[in-house]
């Protein structure tokens, strides 16, 4: 049972780690946590804009897809062009103790092959997450996601995706409590 | 479509509240979408520790059980005390527009009604989140969660939860990648 | 005596609670205890352009209109949708044991009632204080303040308040120091 | 009308200057407005404990005895023995223009004099506030404040400061909600 | 050698101490260590692009320019219009139990006087430590700063200065990275 | 010219990125310039101490030792088991059009093949940093950083070092200022 606090904590440690890419952007803040999070609400939605999808793949695929990154770090597209990070190692590293380990290092690697539709949508929803937060900065006065922003949108391969990123666009970031507000 | 966008959105603002309990408690911070996180991960455990489980609606309770909050706010022990807080209206509304709307709705009542074996591991992972943070304080040298561990502990119904709460609180909070530190 | 030092423990509080309305508005941050300061020195300041005011009153108005908000939590316009807060139960619990606890609680009633002077004036400067911040955030670039602002300058009733507010909106945030600003 | 803007939004600084003391404690932190929220509101207090007080001089002295700081910067004990801070010009620019500055000049000067009833009692009300900040520092589980609370605990001259300081330091920080907590 | 371990950890609080004029400015924050070292490494530079330097004394100075603001606190262009600090004693007291102190002092002296080659180059790079941040600023959508710019840009004095400013004015903080992106 | 700017941007950034290591920690916090600045200031003392040192490469090495972090990021004891940096390509791209850019990659290539005098003594200067901050924390009610405290010491090389450390432990954080305090 030692394995699974283990495990545990090590997941608790992504609240902790924020994303590398808002330094470089220069503005906006977000921990490892909560992009898997909203992420994970993406797919949820995803999951139940298509049919004959599997929901708990496509969810538990996001909540994972960024576990190892409690050992390598969040590595951005800088750091990447000077770093390689084993992940395999990292989340072989971190599964090994636990019985369903085998299962969380599946469901990494079909994200990362990205050939299933459920690893598609989550990656386009990996993509969605990015976008919302660039959105949200710009809606805000941040100079910058203006220019990112059509490079992420370009990341996005599903119709599914695709569909969603164009209503995000054409939707302010506080039009869903703003909108018909009265005195 | 636009009323999905809406919804992502509402969902977004989960990582810019956060929980009010640690004001009360003096120490340590956390977005909802960062307890929504951890608690997601703690149901992913806890379906594959179990048989018979209905691994995607564990898992998307937790994903859902707070998104109330963003238009309720996060009422704690003291705010309940005064203030009801209409969490059916607020989903209601979330979730009005929505082709999946009654799915989430569903969710959230079946957790709180906490009858199903789901909702009752769903409830425990709740509670394993906060005391994992009350954990992670308390070995970093705060005041004040030890006090609440035992009370926190208590709230834990399932034998599943249990035996992770025990393990836990025999666990450092860096234990994970400490142990066996060589230079 | 202990129940003082409960009340004053209370009231310490509000240093650490920080108002909701930010996150929804997406920049600016403010504690209660700061919107308070700001507001009793309006009042300080209205209190001096008027003639025939309880200045006591008018300033100690401000202090306490929020203390409830320890208990309730501070509840935004979308809060307010789903959420009913009783401050009355708040505030007599926070007095109860207070031997000028009526005092505190006839202020409050007195600033909610909103119809004799001093309840006018220290309700406008709650929104005159809201202002100064929109017009802050504006003025330093950020987008979404300037939409507010035409909606909460319509809240203020007064005569002394609508003076104020005209002349905040000719103002710089930063005119008191930078305007003759000689190397 | 303009100076009256101006002083409002030089008042409207004190948000966002942080004391200087904490940075030296090591732990904590407060800006000046909530640390004269907190102090004005023990003056509330005191003024209700006490008979034949001016309570508006008494209240008004709190919110305004910092007010030099958005010119001077908040100088703690370290600064003092380099920094000679001229606070009468810094009050005089600030006030000179406002049709009611002589009576800020007259409260400050009052309160730094310390001869007045009103005068004693708010330079306890100053001390007092530290020390609340120092008692919730060190339940909370900081080292360092237990060190300063004596030496800041003798600086309290009034009957009526001694004794809410007395009731504080037999108070925990969380009493006013922790206690007679139950699930 | 105690000496030394206080002189360590006076220079060690400087992480801690943010500089003053930010707040006044609206946006960006930075510690006293943060501009001291951007100021070094942009003596480095200098050092480097002039020819018969003293380069020690060039980076020395710099990081040794404001080590009196451990004690005297970090005063902006509205403090120093207040506060007289006393440099000399600051930087007497925090040396005097040092073998070089002397040497310190010496080279605060030097800067201060801006005679030398080294003391204008060092001076400059002060100057240009702030351009940079305030040309971030404006790039990431700050208001404010473009109107600081050329007040600071007219400080700088020397030849090597003012090519270095010209340059960061022609170049988008992000261009290290962000040009030559490709996916 | 358009190299020099960007070169001092990418310098810049090193004030953004926070090292990764107090994560871990549990406490703490430091930007990757504090860090610099620090070395690079106990580098100036050891200069002092030592005789016959080549002083401008020892300050300089600690000024430059971790610019190629702007690319790599800061990789933690965890990070490294994971991760490969290829410290050399950053710093070739970071230096590759700058004129002088050969003499920065020798002053982090002598630093990181820790043979000369001068590399000796700036790498244990870089655990110093850490070892002062560990100290700071210790001091002021963090738990863990005492068990970190002898690892980190046990790294420390040289005499001149060793002695630094043993006065840094034998002397609390605050004594440069508070021994002594009198009212």
């Amino acid at each position: 049972m030692k394995s699974i606090a283990n495990l545990l904590f090590e997941i608790r440690i992504l609240k902790d780690i924020t994303r590398s890419g808002y330094t470089f952007l220069g503005s906006g803040t977000e921990s490892i946590a909560e992009h898997s999070f909203v992420m994970a609400m993406i797919c949820f939605v995803m999951a139940r804009m298509e049919t004959q999808i599997d929901r708990e793949k496509l969810i538990s695929m996001a909540l994972v897809h960024d576990l190892a990154e409690a050992r390598t770090g969040d590595l951005n597209y800088v750091h990447k062009r000077y770093c390689k990070s084993d992940e395999k190692k990292a989340l072989g590293h971190l599964t090994d103790k636990i019985p369903f380990g085998r299962d969380m290092v599946d469901l990494v690697d079909e994200f990362n092959e990205g050939k299933t539709r459920e690893a598609c949508l989550a990656r386009d929803a990996d993509q969605i997450s990015f976008i919302m937060e660039l959105k949200k900065l710009s809606d805000t006065g941040a100079a910058g996601p203006e220019r990112w922003l059509p490079i992420v949108m370009d990341r996005v391969q599903t119709g599914c995706g695709k569909q969603i990123v164009q209503t995000i666009m054409e939707t302010s970031w506080d039009e869903w409590w703003a909108d018909g507000y009265s005195e």
